[in-house]
Formats: structure tokens, sequence, C-alpha cells
């Protein structure tokens, strides 16, 4: 070798440019900063959850071409973090020249719920007993699918939809009916299907790199409240080493099949009998996957990067025999408390809570933070889910739901 | 309370001044995402470490006042990313308004050598045996001071000196006078210190608020080599209970009585006889506590940020019962391959490494990065050395120095 002077510059790093500045993104862009990444993001405006803490900000929609190209250019891969942009534009970025990941023909699995139905029905992975609707003139089908399934309804739009939007339990046989039409007749295909009987949600997470390398991480459980994910358990409790191993080819199996270049989620029914259904797909980092952050060897976040420039994947082992994550919903009415001050509170009492704040406003019931709890043996997982629970609640309320007192403590 | 709808705006987040912008500011910079605070640095041009990955950049010198004055404006605390910043200005500051932590009072033991010798010998904390020398009139001192101690003499500039430099083993007398008149002729105070024979380096490190709450991580063992730390290994190997509870009792009463706000770096020579002496202090994050990242319940990054800003500090536990931290240093030439292109090879043998790269250009001997190995027995300890050195020298040179060949490993 000769003897040149390293005197390298950085500037062969690479970039990524990101649709969405949600905190998704935002949480992305701390894991670029480790790699020695630029991450791009493409906001709607400055005071989304990445643009707040991003150098490279391009403001624009995620619906018009041209910003599109603004933020893909010069980048190494475009990526996502939501499913809404249309595929007819990522068709034409492609057709630019763009390395989308994941490509328009794989994401369109997590865009429209009948064509992913469809699909892995044909690939053969078991999902719901199903009913795909496109038009008016079939809702009779309805009546005919109630019949043959015998069991209560559950009408999804097919596109459009996310955190149990675009999702309803039908009351009855008319109801189903009648949910159908209105979205037909707005123009959204729509699936209906039976409600399965849950013994309860798991999800299995895996990465797949374009040279077709994948990686899964232990399957873990998604407790929901009104159809939001409020909790994960990682990894699932109680999950029986095949079932597990199972559900973790299984989404290795649809990572390879649809041409997945990312993360992908695949959210799972564990029906009372013991089997395992897909319910929904994304492909991107995901709210089951934010345990990972703390709790397991390689990050969700650092994943996908790795992911989508083709990097070998990173180790995905749990570090420690369990992780509770928990999601902080905002509150109805408004805390007297500043979330900062909450937060303070919130150190005090659990020094070992890790807060990973979003930077947003907050709302009635929107996502502004979750917490992960670290156990050192799986014996604490009640405490870590009571007092996870205490921690979100506490978060978005300003008030301790076993009704704690500092001041109390003292005396 | 009243139904106030919940729209609060996220603006209400702390601002963390930092006056730097290197690697320490950059993943300073990532703790904050999680946090919620808005980290704004003073770096000396656009392309540092903090520089490329921050919103909020000051550009601008740590010697101008104005500059001080420019990063501090409506931040709620200015503190560090090195020590370099002289005290009269942040008195200056102070005098302002400006909460800077540490305070200089506490900086200046950080600052300067023979200060900081001379507070610990006050305190009671042990420390080399040492000669203090401000003019070159007082020269003869270090022929008297030679014959007390009957050992080697290392001869420290008290301010100004980092990684080794600074700091010089002399030949004999003559050449301990030599330096000493040299660094005094400059106008640099001189420590004069007996070489201590060692048994290995430590660190404790420890965080404090000013509300004066403490917390200690486990102490490491910290290698060498020609002056600069290469490896940390967390906890240090077979160090009795009791020794390292003495040295985080160390780091805490010195964090107490020196007036500390933030992180402190206590620097330990553990001697041969089993002693335990005061080498150096740092007070922001420091090299030997970025095994933190990746092997704590709390990183040193996020407790800086929580301790300037006065919040309960985090739990300092290990979550893994062994980390290796290994740094990576610039090469002497010129390496075939890209950086990019050798993580990609690394993370290819190595997808348990936690790469932290600091996007610095690279050149000869520079700490460009560091890499975490996390061990879930301590009984892995030689093979995660073993492992670190290899990939560390990979990173920096490009060559596998165990001669492995992933060719020859498919044949």
């Amino acid at each position: 070798m000769m003897a040149v002077p390293n005197t390298r510059p950085p500037q062969a790093s690479p970039v990524v440019a990101m649709v969405g500045g949600g905190q998704l993104a935002r949480m992305t862009h701390q894991a670029a900063i480790a790699l020695g990444q630029r991450l791009r993001v493409l906001a709607t405006s400055a005071d989304e959850p990445a643009a707040q803490v991003s150098p490279d900000v391009v403001i624009g929609l995620h619906t018009d071409l041209d910003d599109l190209r603004r933020v893909a250019d010069g980048a190494d891969v475009l990526t996502f973090d939501h499913e809404h942009v249309p595929t007819e534009l990522l068709e034409k970025l492609v057709a630019d020249g763009v390395n989308v990941a994941p490509p328009p023909q794989a994401l369109l699995h997590a865009q429209d719920k009948l064509v992913m139905r469809r699909r892995l029905d044909a690939i053969g992975a078991a999902v719901p007993r199903y009913l795909g609707l496109n038009s008016v003139d079939h809702l009779d089908e309805v009546d005919a699918f109630a019949r043959r399934v015998d069991a209560p309804l559950v009408v999804k739009a097919a596109r459009g939809g996310y955190d149990g939007r675009g999702v309803r339990l039908a009351r009855d046989l008319a109801d189903a009916r009648e949910i159908t039409r209105a979205y037909l007749t707005e123009g959204v295909p729509v699936v209906v299907e039976e409600k399965v009987e849950l013994r309860r949600e798991l999800a299995a997470l895996v990465a797949r790199s374009p040279f077709g390398q994948g990686a899964a991480w232990p399957v873990v459980e998604t407790v929901q409240d009104d159809g939001i994910c409020v909790q994960v358990i990682a990894p699932a409790p109680n999950l029986a080493d095949d079932v597990a191993a199972e559900a973790q080819r299984l989404a290795l199996r649809l990572a390879g099949e649809l041409g997945v270049v990312g993360v992908l989620a695949v959210e799972l029914f564990e029906t009372t009998g013991g089997a395992l259904l897909v319910n929904e797909l994304a492909m991107r980092p995901h709210n089951s996957g934010h345990w990972t952050m703390d709790g397991s060897r390689t990050g969700q976040f650092e994943q996908h990067l790795r992911a989508v420039l083709d990097y070998p994947l990173g180790g995905t082992d749990a570090i420690v025999p369990v992780t509770v994550m928990v999601n902080v919903l905002g509150a109805a009415q408004r805390p007297q408390m500043s979330l900062d001050e909450r937060l303070h509170h919130l150190y005090a009492r659990m020094p070992d809570a890790r807060v990973h704040l979003y930077g947003k406003a907050e709302r009635p019931g929107r996502k502004i933070a979750h917490i992960n709890f670290l156990g050192g043996d799986p014996a604490e997982l009640p405490q870590l889910r009571e007092r996870g629970e205490l921690a979100a609640h506490w978060l978005a309320h300003g008030q301790w739901t076993d009704g704690w007192d500092p001041h109390e403590e003292r005396r």
C-alpha cells in the first residue's frame, strides 16, 4: 500500500431521505447520528418532530411529486416514516432512478388491506376469513359472507386507516352493510372480516436488506386499548418456542416474498385456539419495535437504516430478559403541570424509566412519547407492567392512578 | 380541574447550550432528542461533528465573549464539550445571569492540574506526590523533590493538555528540569509528579445535579496506549467490591466538594500496592463513560443533560454483565477502502458491534469513532476484548490483524 497521508474527509457518508417528519423520522435521525449518516426528512412544517432536531429538512407534501423529487435529490435511498405516499408517485421516482425502499410494489401491501389479504392468501399465510369489495354493486355478498362465517363482522377501509381508524366492529349485519356502503360510495375498497376470537395480539418484527439478508427480533405481545397499542411486552410471555419461531419464519418469509427492504412489522392475532393469523403489515419502524431502542442489541431505527442502505444487519437478540414499552397518549383535559414538570416528577419516582419524547403538541389520544422499562428477571413482568401503566398515565395526565403522593412519603 | 382542551404546544422544552461542537456535543444532541430538549452548539465550523447533525448551531469561538453570549442567549443552561473556555469569560457570563454548569469555580479543577492537585490535597483525597511550580525562580525545587520521591518524574503542563499532550515522562533529573523550565518560560504552571507504579488505571464516573443528587456508574478499567485511552472495560474486572465502592464514594465526594454540576470523571491510578490515587478530573461526558450509551440503564450524555437541568438523575446500573468499549483512532496511512466500506465489512463479521461514528475527517491518531461490545457473561471478557481490538483496528486501518479473510471462509 502506498503511504498516502490519511486526511480523508467525512463527506462520503450516505444520505437517507425519509418521507414524513413524525416521531419515527425523529428517532431514525437519532440512529443515523451514530452511523455517521445524514438523514434528510420531508416534513410538512418546521415544527414536526423530526424537523425540530434535524439540520436537513425539506418542507413539502408527500403527495407532491416535486417535493418528493427535492427530498430524493442526491440521496442514496428514499424511505418512509408512514405509508401514505401514492404508488403512482413512487413509480415516477423509481423511473427517475431513485432507490425507493421498500419498493412501491412491496409497500402496496402495507397501504391497501385488500391487496395485502389477497396476496397473503395466495402465498398461503393464514389470515382471518374475509370478503373484499370494490363496488357497491356487490354489496349483497356481505350477507352471504356473514352467513358463512357466523361471527361478528369487522369492516375495514382498505386504504387510509391507521391506529384503529378505518376499522369498525359492526353491531349487526345491517350495520356492516351500511358501513361498507359508506366506504364504497367514497370510492374506498373494503375488507369485511370475521371478528376473530383472540387470546391476544402479537407482533413479529423483522428487517430485510436488498442483498436478501433477514433478521428477526423476538416476537412481542402488543396490548391494545380501543384499537390503539398501549403496551408492548418483549418477548411475548408464555409463548411456546416453536410458535415464536413459526411467527419469525412467517415474517421473514413475507419480507422475502413481498420484496420488502427495511423493517417489516407483522401484526398477528393469536386465536383462542392457538393459531396465528396475520392482521396488518407495516413496512417501516413500528410502534411494536420501540422496545428495541433500549432492550435489544440493535434498535429498529438503526436496523432500518442498515437495511435500506444494504449494510449487513445487526444482532436482534434482547439484551435483558424482559422489556415493557408503554405509549403515552395525550390526555383529554389539559394537565395542570407542564409536560416538563411531569417529566421531573416521573424521573423522581422512577429513575429506571427510559423516556422518549416526540416533541409533539399534546392532543387527546395523540402519541406524544413512549417509555421503556427493562427488567433483569422475567418474574418482574407484572411489576414492570404496572409501573409502565402508572408512568404513561402520569406523563399524559399528571395524575398517579395509585394515589401516590411524594409529600406523604416524606412524613 | 377545569375542562381545558389539551392542545399545549411543545415549545416549553428546555434549551441547553453547549460550548464545542465535537463528538461529545454530537452524542449529547442524540440524547437530547429523546428528552424533548433542544441542544444548541457553539461550533467553530459547520462541519464539526455536532454541527453536522444539529439544527441549532452558532458558529463562533469559545474564546470570544460575544460568541459565548450568543450561544447562551435564551438557553436554560450553558455547558461544555471541552474544558477550554477561559475562567474570566465564564465569570462574565455568570455576571450576565447565565446558568453555567459546571460553574467556573468547579470547572477550574478540570482546567488546571495544579489547582486541582492542591485542592484535592486540601480535601484529603489521595494523589501522587507532586511539586507545583509557577515560576522559573523556584526551578531548584525540582531537585529537592526528585531526591524526596526517589522515582522517575512526570512533568505536566498544568493547563492546556489533553489525551496525553502536555504530559511528559522525564528521562532523568536534567530532562525534568528542562521540560519544566520550557513550560514555565511560556508562562504555563507545572506539576512535577512521581511516576506511580501502576497496576492499572481506573475511572469513576458520577453525575451531580444542582439539587445535590449524585449518581455513580460502576467503576471501569481504562486501558491506555501511549497516553491515549484505547479500551474501557465495564465494570473493572477483579476489583474488590469495597475498593469499587470507595472509588465511587470518592468521586461523589469530590463532585460535592468542588460543586460540580453535570458529569464528573475521576481518572484513578490503582497502584501496585492497591491504593487509589486521583490522576485527572473531567467535568463533562468522558471517554471512560462511552460504554454507558449501550451498557448502562442511563447513558452519560442523557445523565449530563438531566444533571445540568436539575432533573432527578437516571439509574446507573449496568444492564449487561460486561461491556467493552474500544476507541477507533485514525490510521497513519490512508486505508484503501473508504470508511463506509470498512463499516460494511465490520458489520458483516461482527453483527453485535455497537458502532458510534463521529463524522470526523480521518487523521492519524484522531478519535473518529468508538465501538461497544456487550457480553452476557463476565467470562466472555477476554473474547470481547480481542474482538474489540480487531474491530477498532479494522475500522481505522482496513486490516484484520488476525489475518481473517471472508473469501477464505467461503471455500
